[in-house]
């Protein structure tokens, strides 16, 4: 999460997910996209979305062919270091797939890399997942002898931000594998997200790269196995939203909530104000949205515009007053240390067999 | 900005500007209120809004008696070093102002106290502000020799917050106060803002006490002058603001975009989406307005209700659903730094005559 | 560890094993002194020293009557996850022993007390304890009904240092337990270490209370059952030393080191120059040191000081010359982190039966 | 600072000041060598010595020919800001005097290298450096034109150390300087001492290059002229002392008051126990030192060793025991971020025009 530190802020889709939503959404609810094939599992109580884009679909959709896995869990938001634990063994097993389908043998040597900023606490995640990252590299360098079965070699990088290294991340990134050589590479960042819902409440993994500090113009250059000749793992959690999206998406539950109390009570509400005892929906979905005449009584022109349309009205209206604002929870700190314990034991779990089994006294605390 | 954890949280006004804005803005654009006498100046550059509340006017705007300044400045969020040593000079003389008219004399002693929470970066503007102060006092007690001319004793408190106490904060800030027996009081605060204009762009400092963690209830004990029998001055600066008011702002302007789109084309829009060129407007104000006709017609039903009726809507739908996140802007660490450096300043500039006529080698780093 | 910032500094025998070792040792090595019982045991490999002062050992060895435990463990600096682990439970039991032997019941209301400079990190081991320990006692308070089985009542204060706080430590502690009325307190001190030794590789248990700030004078008053009235554990941990004791040490050492080889070549070596293949020591004691003769000829005079004399002339010179720095380790933060996860852990199963059993998803991470 | 954790840890002697030192004493005081050119000058208050070794002075003294600058001060442990403010400004003229002298252009593009470990704050000088490094080469890619007069492209790395990356470090740098291609680099790093005197007390510059990591072995690569074609500049700072060499201090000093008590007394003591009111000396020097037979009366045999033979003997002994520990000084963290603000505001002055002159908002805070 590179940005420029101008109000020209752009949320892109970091999400592959929310992708085919907005994509589904807009093609009338049809559940099946041609070159998108899509899975959702349930693992230990956890959701888990796969998505694997073909050549095909990367035209249709607009997101980079590839496999695409999301994990939803409020783990992290609630604190609830238990499930968190189950999180981690989920995490581990989808990198380990990734790997396997990438052709990355079990005693290859892998590189991770942290993007973001150490200083802008939603944007260092990477740099807080690579702190606890188990490294090993230099060990089987330096003494091999002594490094006991069920590891292999990691080693890691946190490049920093363009604004703070004056470099390229990408270049510094290039440059550093360019050496070191590495059989695949596993890169962390905190992304924007465009919903309320996600923020710090997905991980999600792919092998289609990454392109550092996107978001801000074609300017970087992208770090994929196309630019690197070896495999890219990308895993990214949405940690910040811009006021764009709060307003949408608040609008959104406002619309649906209208359509629940307007099928509840079998007739419209006279005025929106809220009664004495009021119906409060602690679930909305798709379904509860009124029609389009009930849209257009309850929002006016506005309410029957479709999301797109109304993200960009509304970004045509802040973005000149700059009030656009890029938000994080307030309570980031706890969230990012969660989040960045959760990744590093999973990618901790996944690249060491003695990690795996538990027998080592490794620990990222 | 003491608060609870769940997801009941309701945004108190905690700025007496904007209590008095909303009152004026229901009555019609009366700006003369009887019992709210204010005036606005400019020091050097800096808006200076002074409200001075009586007991009649506590009564009309629900706002307690006393004396309110607020300062406004973005030289935080732009980063402008010069200008917040500009802003630095006027707080130290509205400090000297509000302590010179509670009856603080100039050597008498004080206490200052930094609320908030250390771990929650948006919260712990208090304790980063008390971390800058120059703390004399216990050099007047051990060798009052040595201390030199021009300062008088100072000592400072961060009580924390009952999530992490475990205690009522002032219960810690009363029972410590017995005992130290300061001539007056300071007290630093994080606050919730009602509007996304003012995040980290007003400092606010008022006579009137403090209610640490209000706006979760009855329960906490005020700290004010009528319970602690001393002067006490708040310095209040809002951090966060929760996802109803980033929604209401956001159609606040969208209303005002479409008001002063109608006024320059002398006809409304057939449609809302932008034009291939739209005019983007770098200033809308409350006469951008449209008329009831063009809000009900932009935003239907509920373009038509009042701020507080938007807000209240917003949160009857929003915080069931667990989704009225409390946010903070994504670059808190570097806001709360330099606005910890600015208070602080301020702070050791009005208490010190030494500080104040910079012959000291004191300094916050 | 409240420390002047002068160069006067005097390193206090903070710990009882220390001082009843340093009176052992100049009474001719008598193992047996009136007053004091003392054993060691093993726990699960972790040497625990138990030693209890009577009145009339008290005023043999000027160390104030009283249990004190010491838990010897080098899995801090060793950062042994799974030593740590044990080193827990061993600090838990011992915890319990002292609060049973003081007569606090299972249900009683605990005060936990972190002593210490959070901005001074080899004296922010209170403040880094404080805040993992698991603080229940709002929710006693304001939820009482939702506060499971297994817990009882704990508050936490980081009363700060005067230099920081311009106020007597030990006023605002004593303000604090006089409203909050609480049935005993814990409080977590950094100290200054008599041993390279023993820097983080001691815990030392007390029921004794303890001076905040002590070692700088008469000036600050005793936390202790004395003056609250109501049990008070005291757990250091020594985590910084002078260069008066290093230097003390290591000629010790070196002694011990000489009276060995001579032993072993039994002759004195002409020349205290290492040899090519220099016989290196891994285990030295006691009964290494040479003999007076001995002594004398390898450092002349001061070989013949004793432990005292010697640390009292290195003192007198190194003192006014500005040299006698306190120092810590170099890994300071890793090692005052696992530290305190270790402290805190101990604490919280010691005073929660829930977490003790295990069930609980508290986490100190 | 990069070290391997083991135990088998020498202290190299970073500084040329040392280096030359050694050889003078052992060298019977001669204050000539051949080769080696130095002189010492006072600016503003402030100690500066240039040392200047030629190829035939490398091979007499062991230090890598150059120009060797040491600026003395103890501004930073003292906490003057106004004389810190006075190191910044020679630091600044000395390192232009420096580039100048290595043919480096007023325009031409630098890059900063941070080294060390931002985890251990002792060695966490390079970081904290680079951390307030005015960064502009991006600017000046990206958008030449707004990059006012009196600027050079300048960039910044913090390529960590190997325990955490699990790379060579001088890997890492060389492989971005070969993309970066930087006209000349300047490298921070924290040093280990030779003296408890000059702890954060004396800041070098040399263009003689640097080894990361060096003190463990001949394992890692040089980052000099000769290794990447341009300039390099590196600035140290000793932050951490071993166990030997304060134990070799304190002896120094012991035998020095000595030495002067006799002179003075016009005998020798028949006790060295410190009388009732004893002598204190606040400055000791070479002159102090006794005669051959004071020195064995003293200290017997060991009394006699040069100091060399003094620290390997001590060193012999402390290492298989592992109590040569490497130590910083408890107030570790203020005196890093103050020298960090001395070292960035010398460099960010000394690159950059505008801020030399001072009308700049840029801000080291």
């Amino acid at each position: 999460m590179e940005r420029d530190r101008g109000n020209q802020y752009t949320v892109r889709t970091d999400l592959a997910f929310e992708a085919k939503e907005m994509y589904v959404q807009e093609k009338a609810k049809t559940k099946e996209i041609k070159g998108v094939l899509s899975k959702e599992v349930d693992i230990d109580g956890i959701k888990v979305s796969h998505i694997e884009i073909t050549k095909e679909g990367e035209r249709r959709i607009q997101k980079k062919a590839g496999t695409y896995i999301t994990i939803f869990t409020d783990s992290v938001i609630e604190q609830d270091t238990n499930r968190q634990a189950k999180v981690i063994k989920v995490l581990a097993e989808k990198i380990r797939e990734l790997l396997k389908l990438n052709g990355v043998k079990e005693k290859s040597k892998g590189l991770i890399v942290g993007l973001g900023n150490w200083n802008v606490t939603p944007d260092a995640l990477g740099p807080l997942v690579v702190d606890k990252i188990l490294v090993t590299n230099h060990l089987f360098e330096l003494h091999y002898e002594t490094v006991s079965e069920g590891y292999r070699p990691v080693a890691s990088l946190t490049p920093g931000v363009m604004g703070v290294t004056g470099m390229e991340t990408s270049d510094i990134i290039l440059s550093v594998i360019d050496r070191f050589q590495p059989d695949f590479v596993i890169v962390i960042d905190a992304l924007a997200s465009r919903s309320i819902e996600r923020i710090n409440e997905t991980i999600q993994l792919t092998d289609t790269g990454i392109h550092p500090g996107s978001g801000v113009g074609n300017r970087r250059k992208e770090v994929s196995k196309e630019t690197l000749g070896v495999p890219v793992i990308a895993i990214g959690v949405p940690t910040v939203v811009d006021a764009v999206t709060i307003a949408s998406d608040a609008f959104d539950y406002l619309l649906k909530h209208l359509g629940r109390e307007w099928q509840e009570k079998d007739a419209p509400r006279k005025s929106l104000l809220p009664e004495a005892m009021p119906i409060t929906h602690k679930d909305l979905s798709e379904k509860d949205l009124p029609s389009q005449k009930g849209r257009e009584t309850f929002l006016g022109l506005f309410g029957n515009l479709s999301d797109e349309e109304k993200r960009t009205l509304l970004r045509e209206v802040l973005t000149p007053l700059g009030k656009n604002l890029i938000v994080t929870p307030k309570e980031v700190d706890q969230f990012m240390k969660d989040m960045a314990h959760v990744l590093a034991s999973g990618i901790n779990e996944a690249l060491h067999e003695s990690v795996r089994e538990g027998n080592s006294g490794y620990y990222t605390r």
